[in-house]
């Protein structure tokens, strides 16, 4: 036995507790489907974990500390990776993904600096120009693994503020975006010193899409009035209803403005693998920087957003240090190691010293199923949601709000003739479905009226069994409208 | 088989890739210490690895992409969690931190929201409680698990900066700190629009400390000037010697002049679970906000940051957003259901909404291991520094320069009498031994001169390998100073 403060336990151990993880997970990736979208702990289980004192002694058998945290995974949580997590945007992760991230724990993969880390270095670097190819995006393109979308999109944005205002005016640099646009943009904004008096979150058209000419307006009164506009951000790929605002036009007006054009492909790029999706994109490539996550229509697990820019020497002016003197060293001599001037040390490149190599997610899954498979599990979830979407307009009581746009679509159900049914019941009935614990549909609210919606990006989802989730929630919303007429008519006061 | 666009191996398929992965971490952690540092890939790997196209179609074999990714960790980068990885901050992580990592992954855990993750919240909010138990600050300390050191500062700062400006005049606040910082607290000040005009690095003290007198000199003459001082950024221990900074001091005249006191002990701090630790960071729990990171000090694999704070609601104030109406929905409703003004969502609390569930890492190891032995694991990391010490001041030929201090040291080979080696000498005995492959040392700058620095924070690190290279780097030295010395006299015009 290793003395206890080595924190090491024997190896015969370490190999049968990760076995068991192992099996675990698999058992969960092959067996979910047949259960329930997720659990609720009791109040026991939350109080005990709650209240646990710190352990100040180690575990006879960590096996059992090992069971308890797999009891807990299993059935205290919401499985968003589940075929019937339908809500927000799913998580629908590859097992080689978690193989990837076990590897990099357990190698203690160093991913900030080629000196240390040589090989997870150019494996990032090339599995950014894969991905760039796989969007289509330009020759040159560069950039950074990062946590998710919303340090993408703050990442981009820090860039897109020292790269047209170079450092200067930050208290009346202005943004624009539409009102559809995730809620990340104007936290970053925030976080940047751009408050939220100065992001104009833009009311969208009937396509809930940022409208170029009301854009053009607002950026000129506010340059009237001495602010300093510097960045529009587009959706590629609106959560709510996945709506795409005008690229080209957006980039055309951009470049005629001097504006940095930053994408909020975070849901929505991925759809650009496959010729579909590609069109409905139109002018993804004319971005200055683009935000999108392989851990959501990428099929990895959390955490691996991506931020792309077409010059990607901005973020080492943005993000680059001058080297501290006890990394500087390495570097204050002829011998031939990496040069600071030449190639890539990505921990300047973010916000980020200390990186895991989350790279190699994405690189070991392509590897393994090959980009045409993720474009066949993309072009599935399009497709999914085009054949939902004539499902639920040939459904007695269901009709689509918006059309099915990448691989998300809002419906609503159709009240009895000249009944005005609460929109709460719209709610209630994702409520009454979760705690029924098969699926997960969340609202959302379009042109002020609360809808269903539903994200069908995971590549397992049964496309049966979709179809009996919106009867059900047909079912679940139909009783509650019935509740809340009865409630109406026995109110006092209430229609009679 | 499933069908391709699944993505999905065969059951059998992925529990053999998975245990074979785990028996490859099984066999780096147990046999990493008889091997090199690490390796360095040859040419032909790198260029193989940048040239490689994007792979159109799957592996026939997934196993052998595997082996590739093993090798390629295995030989071609430096391990940080080596017991002979002696540079920058070592990340010794334990093999419970991985398990954690894999869990996490292939669990998808949600933890931005209680709604889908009441377990996962519950446990985050039980570890962050016990860490702030170990590092004895005061009852109602919360935070946030973060990616790291960079990204706690840049969180803790923007705290800072909201609360004591109140959202104005982030153009003319300005922030102090030593020249000893770290580069990620500049790096965040400029993210957050404070640029380097702003950040005041007053050089610190001959104990290579931030001096409260110059920096009330400071902060006075800014005033005076219309600036907005707004944070002191004290270290809890430096990257170069360890050292801390005089945080009572600093702490009362942050509360007499209304300035947020912001710790970075990303490294330090957790030499505070033990008695000598508390001692020499007295003044801790009178932080504002404090950073400190398990992936380093706290045996986790990367990534795995924390920042703390006396008023955690101030993480709400600065990060919460109003919810977007997909998600709103659900707490539009009477059901029990978390209360969104009662209790916590961490994606109100920080920049990422989709979190890894980070929190598990340190949870799990605690609970298998026991606070004690992380104690213990700290305490040997102290003093094996004051040990290493000892040799080193007895070693003939060398001596300290700075004496440990937490678990950090400086030392200097002494000349010949009369001779003058030049400062490269120690740059590159430290690249001679990198080459070598059997340790990694790198020097720092300590009052204008290049010397040795060594960080002991790995539990398992042998002592008597450790007095091996500190000869070992002796002889190196020596070598180059002869060489050098050689040199010199060759030049023409050189002396004599
Ligand atoms: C369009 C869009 N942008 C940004 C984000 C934020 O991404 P993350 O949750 O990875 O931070 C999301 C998440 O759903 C999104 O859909
Ligand atoms: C004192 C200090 N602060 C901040 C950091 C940055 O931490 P990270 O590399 O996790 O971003 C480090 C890293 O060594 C550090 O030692």
């Amino acid at each position: 036995m290793a003395p206890e403060h080595e924190l090491r336990l024997p190896e015969e151990t370490m190999r049968a507790l990760g076995h068991r993880v192992i099996d675990a997970i698999v058992d969960h990736l092959t067996g979910m489907a047949a259960g329930p979208v997720g659990g609720r702990p009791t109040e026991e289980v939350m109080a005990r974990l709650a209240s646990e004192p710190l352990p100040r002694a180690g575990a006879a058998d960590p096996g059992k500390v090992l069971d308890e945290v797999h009891e807990l995974l299993r059935t205290g949580n919401t499985h968003p990776d589940h075929p019937r997590f339908l809500a927000f945007v799913p998580g629908p992760g590859t097992y080689t993904g978690v193989l990837a991230a076990a590897l990099a724990a357990g190698f203690a993969v160093p991913t900030g600096w080629r000196l240390t880390g040589p090989v997870s270095t150019a494996v990032e670097l090339t599995t950014i120009r894969w991905l760039a190819g796989l969007l289509g995006l330009p020759e040159g393109t560069g950039g950074l693994f990062v946590s998710g979308g919303s340090t993408a999109n703050l990442t981009a944005l820090t860039v897109a503020r020292e790269e047209v205002l170079k450092g200067e005016g930050t208290h009346l640099g202005t943004a624009y975006c539409s009102d559809q646009t995730h809620f990340s943009v104007e936290r970053a904004l925030r976080v940047l010193g751009i408050g939220a008096d100065r992001v104009r979150r833009l009311p969208a058209d009937t396509g809930q899409r940022l409208a170029p000419g009301p854009l053009a307006a607002r950026v000129e009164e506010d340059r009237r009035a001495g602010l300093l506009p510097f960045a529009v951000i587009a959706n590629a790929g609106t959560v709510g209803t996945g709506a795409v605002d005008p690229l080209p036009e957006l980039a055309a007006f951009c470049r005629a403005e001097g504006l940095w054009l930053h994408v909020d492909g975070a849901f929505g790029a991925a759809a650009a693998l496959v010729e579909e999706g590609r069109a409905a994109l139109a002018g993804l490539p004319l971005a200055d920087s683009l935000s999108v996550d392989p851990h959501k229509w990428l099929f990895q697990p959390a955490e691996l957003g991506c931020v792309l820019l077409r010059s990607p020497a901005g973020l080492r002016r943005t993000f680059g240090v001058s080297m501290p003197s006890y990394l500087a060293g390495a570097h204050a001599s002829g011998d031939p190691l990496p040069d600071p001037d030449e190639g890539v040390d990505f921990m300047h490149h973010g916000i980020q010293q200390t990186r895991e190599f989350r790279a190699l997610k994405l690189w070991l899954s392509l590897k393994v199923f090959g980009a045409d498979a993720f474009g066949g599990a993309v072009a599935h979830g399009i497709d999914t949601a085009r054949r939902l979407g004539r499902f639920i307009d040939s459904h007695p009581g269901t009709e689509l709000v918006t059309p099915p746009s990448l691989a998300v679509l809002t419906f609503r159900c159709v009240p009895v003739v000249g009944e005005d049914v609460p929109d709460e019941c719209v709610d209630r009935a994702c409520l009454d479905l979760m705690a029924e614990g098969d699926a997960l549909v969340m609202p959302t609210t379009v042109a002020g009226r609360r809808v269903f919606r539903i994200c069908t990006i995971n590549p397992r989802t049964d496309f049966t069994e979709l179809c009996e989730v919106v009867v059900r929630l047909h079912e679940l919303w139909s009783a509650r409208a019935e509740a809340a007429g009865d409630a109406t008519a026995r109110t006092p006061g209430g229609p009679a």
